[in-house]
């Protein structure tokens, strides 16, 4: 238990719930987004219609027709696969801890991104593994400082990245990288999970193949959401793997909690079915496009030339960086929540080893025009009065 | 994973889909019990009145409404505890697994009752313990024998229990063992894990208090579930122990899925709000009853007098256990499923140490009167004709 500690995750959930703050904190959705009309629709439908079926017990790989829907959805982003591929999970962070458990004993090496999603870090932790974080630039992870990672890690048993519009720094892993990676994976002999939370918001520019796509070897796990595409109060996600691979997640997920929601599988198949979700996804990316525009503009205006930021194609956040020797969370705790009124997330709790603490995760996803113009602009204003000073 | 198997649970839910055959094998809940009107009102009225809060991410123990509901509960039926005390989980399964991630490492000994819940051990096995299984008779688990394994096993972490209507035997834990029980764990020091998912569903007499509410000393954690009482589909259980217990294992429970489906714990407070689920509980548990003496007295009626069988006051199941040298397994396999087209559980897989062949677990839960009555007679005729031949 000694590495479960109180997350930052959940002291961020407590400050959000302050409402004189302007939190750019959390990792939301914008819940104006969620297609309420249809989704009461196709619950109302799915009990009314089959709720002898669809509120009782069913297989614990979760059912049958929305594995199905998502394995065609997969291959139509380059991931051949059938329904025994896929195993429904308790959301993508669900992924995560059945993949540790299978995977990783005490002290085994887990390779990560740098900084990485601190869930990943919650869900790894009870494990006990040992961490190894390699380099990131503006495409995603560097592979040489990977490739020297694995050298110096023999026995290593998982790569965790999150290769699109990354949480926490918004960057994307690009083409070369994702074939070098698996690659890499199949040399040293280790799984490599892909969490793609954010990969169906992409705002501008082609979607690159999944990790998966260029998987030989059956050494991919890749986890996928209707959290950020749906809503996350349903709690589904999904793994895509080998059969073998998902044959064991399976039983893991029936040790854990039996199976997912049967009536929650079973209206979001017939979401899939009865509407164009990916037209609903489109109307979505709209929205965080324009958000993300704006804040970025803000930003643009507003902050001194020495914060640097990242300009994701995708997904909910930016990241921070400022020079060496500024202390995000002590500025956070003694300017901006007083002063601006303003909370993000301090960065030193992405990094998984030395905690670097001159950066910030700053998500636009759940904040309105105004407030985000307002509060990056009082956050700017601030940053420029004490450079100045 | 070595300790992980495809479970003879998985085994039964393909036979239970074989139309041709009457199981008796599953524990599943009757779903023509399951409150459709009510349920489809409540998701409907928690998409529509409040969708934007229902369908986003909430805290990870759980709505604080539901926790209070349940609370409320819970010190109407002995046992004197807030919101705090509360976890909300993806049924009592996922309590399994958290609380035995929490205490139990390599080697650990857990303490369960013989035979004992075969998802339980199912829960328990990727945490490799040793166990420790202690004799039962019609009152539940024997103290002498608990005492003289807690002798024998220093350092043992767990004893759990299901002190209602025990899957897979039915009976039930006398009022002084529970006392005893608490007792004991207090000198022995260790942690009782209580999970009663059939509580509610007594026929006949009066309740016993609840092991928990013997507690003095904050080291039993109470495991409750609405997979019976309202319906399993939805996924929701829930924990009640000390605060610093609850505490530790939210942070699992965030590691592990971050949090329930916020849409199904809105939906069922508001049911608990708006409709009377004690009244609910009540009309079920006079079907169960009457199915249950419809199976018992076919069993007294077509049965040879060599085959004893436990006579529950509550729950979905009855035990039977045959003269020694009888395999029930290979009985089922070779004459039972295709002479008689019965399926029931074989009792040696819920045993965790010594597996005694000439058990069955019987469950009269979601068959029809006129099947019940066909099956045991056919079961009954069976057993009969090969005792004379």
């Amino acid at each position: 238990m000694s590495q479960v500690k109180p997350s930052a995750i959940r002291e961020l959930l407590r400050l959000g719930a302050d409402p004189s703050i302007m939190s750019f904190g959390g990792g939301y959705p914008d819940a104006s987004l969620f297609p309420l009309e249809q989704l009461e629709a196709v619950f109302r439908a799915s009990i009314a219609g089959n709720g002898r079926e669809a509120l009782q017990y069913t297989v614990s790989n979760g059912s049958p027709k929305l594995r199905e829907q998502i394995a065609t959805r997969m291959a139509r982003d380059g991931i051949a696969c059938g329904a025994d591929n896929v195993l429904i999970l308790q959301g993508g962070q669900q992924g995560l801890d059945l993949v540790a458990k299978m995977l990783v004993d005490k002290g085994d090496v887990i390779v990560t991104e740098n900084p990485t999603f601190l869930g990943a870090l919650i869900a790894f932790n009870p494990c006990e593994p040992r961490y190894a974080a390699v380099r990131m630039d503006d495409d995603g992870m560097d592979m040489d400082d990977l490739e020297r990672t694995l050298e110096r890690s023999p026995g290593a048993k998982l790569i965790y990245t999150v290769p699109d519009f990354q949480n926490p720094t918004g960057v994307t892993l690009s083409l070369e990288r994702r074939k070098k990676l698996v690659e890499l994976a199949n040399r040293f002999d280790l799984v490599v999970l892909e969490d793609t939370p954010y990969r169906e918001i992409r705002y501008q520019g082609e979607p690159i193949p999944p990790i998966k796509s260029f998987d030989t070897e059956g050494r991919v796990i890749y986890l996928g959401s209707f959290s950020k595409i749906l809503a996350p109060g349903l709690r589904l996600g999904w793994a895509v793997a080998s059969e073998e691979l998902i044959q064991q997640l399976g039983l893991l997920k029936l040790a854990a909690d039996t199976q997912c929601s049967t009536l929650n599988m079973a209206a979001v198949s017939l979401f899939l079915e009865k509407y164009d979700i990916d037209a609903h996804i489109a109307s979505i990316r709209q929205i965080y496009r324009h958000k993300k525009d704006l804040m970025l503009d803000t930003i643009r205006r507003t902050f001194p030339q020495d914060v640097a930021f990242t300009e994701p194609s995708g997904g909910l956040f930016t990241w921070l960086t400022f020079p060496e020797g500024f202390d995000t969370a002590r500025f956070m705790a003694d300017h901006a929540l007083p002063e601006a009124k303003v909370a993000y997330v301090p960065g030193a709790t992405f990094f998984p080893l030395e905690q670097e603490v001159n950066h910030a995760r700053v998500s636009y996803s759940t904040q309105t025009d105004e407030v985000i113009v307002q509060g990056i602009t009082a956050l700017g204003k601030l940053l420029t009065a004490r450079r100045n000073a």
